[in-house]
């Protein structure tokens, strides 16, 4: 296998946490994409959606989802299970999950992406070029203040995000949350179960990656 | 198990479309999506966050999110397996689910959710009102007929979305282009590939769910 990876981008890190959670080393290649690497015809000859991170297996398929590649190891590499124990507890990490993608790192896209000066027509990742909306880069920031009341409330309630248990959702909320500390965007203090978690989950090993 | 469904929306068409070509049938409870039913006191005690479709198994746990209402249908009537056959196959299905989310259904929903009248400060399903922002159902318009383009390449390549059988990636395709046609956004007809798929997919009995 080979992990094509950008070490300074929230995206990738979120496989790279999840990697190292299970104990997984990969042969890696950095892609540049402060100076759109991604966009060249070397890199698009190895995933068209010219993002970043892509997997690409023995077998020559290369998965170019965040996501699809946390599945793909989670298959292959149960321990310790990152993705729910049985079908319940699979459906309640997915849930969770994409919550707060939606909420969480979707929300610190649209209000980094839609306003650093660098990106000026790159509002979105992928192939095709789309300009900055200011007003999307607004109410990003308003979409991630109501995250982190929510998510704090949410660990009111359980140890993680998720549940009793560290999953893939906690390592999305994690990067979510240092990805908006980019732009200042961050959790008020006196959310207090979120700053115990933030502080807990940037204290395992696997946060360092 | 109880259902939460809305006839006439996409997302729990979603759902729906996938318990038939499982041959699973459910009690349903339907939502009044167009009069707001959702957003009422007794809809929030269900699902705080505000959407539908809902899944209320018999631990009473309830699952609100689409894709994890079908992982949990997935794990429990593994036949036919609609989100791939084994870790490969299930990391590029998925890869292509999120990549039709993105492309297609989420490109649908910003188009329609910001021109709509009677969503003005609803650009966003959930519990907080967000205003419409034009500029981003112009763009949402704009990534659907690169979608159209662009998914009519893939199916020249395979006979379904994400390979050579059916999976949850042709309904998230099937019902997001039935979503953009509300909105008069349509595949042109030159676009031969995705019309004979259209077609396919769209008689099979499931279609009608």
């Amino acid at each position: 296998m080979k992990f094509y990876d950008c070490a300074t981008a929230p995206s990738p890190r979120r496989v790279r946490i999840f990697l190292a959670e299970k104990g997984v080393a990969l042969p890696t290649v950095q892609v540049d994409l402060r100076n759109n690497e991604q966009l060249g015809a070397a890199f698009r000859a190895v995933n068209p959606e010219a993002t970043v991170p892509v997997l690409e297996l023995d077998s020559g398929t290369r998965i170019a989802d965040i996501v699809a590649i946390c599945r793909y190891i989670e298959e292959t590499h149960p321990r310790p299970p990152l993705m729910g124990v049985d079908a319940e507890d699979k459906a309640v990490v997915e849930q969770r999950l994409h919550w707060v993608e939606r909420e969480g790192f979707q929300a610190a896209g649209d209000a980094f992406r839609n306003a650093a000066r660098g990106l000026k027509d790159r509002a979105l990742p992928g192939p095709d070029n789309y300009a900055q909306i200011p007003a999307l880069a607004e109410r990003g920031g308003a979409r991630l203040a109501r995250f982190f009341e929510r998510l704090d409330q949410r660990l009111g309630a359980s140890e993680f995000v998720a549940g009793p248990r560290y999953t893939i959702a906690d390592i999305t909320a994690l990067v979510s949350i240092d990805f908006a500390g980019w732009i200042k965007l961050q959790p008020p203090p006196e959310l207090t179960r979120l700053k115990r978690w933030h502080e807990a989950v940037s204290a395992r090993p696997s946060a360092k990656a």
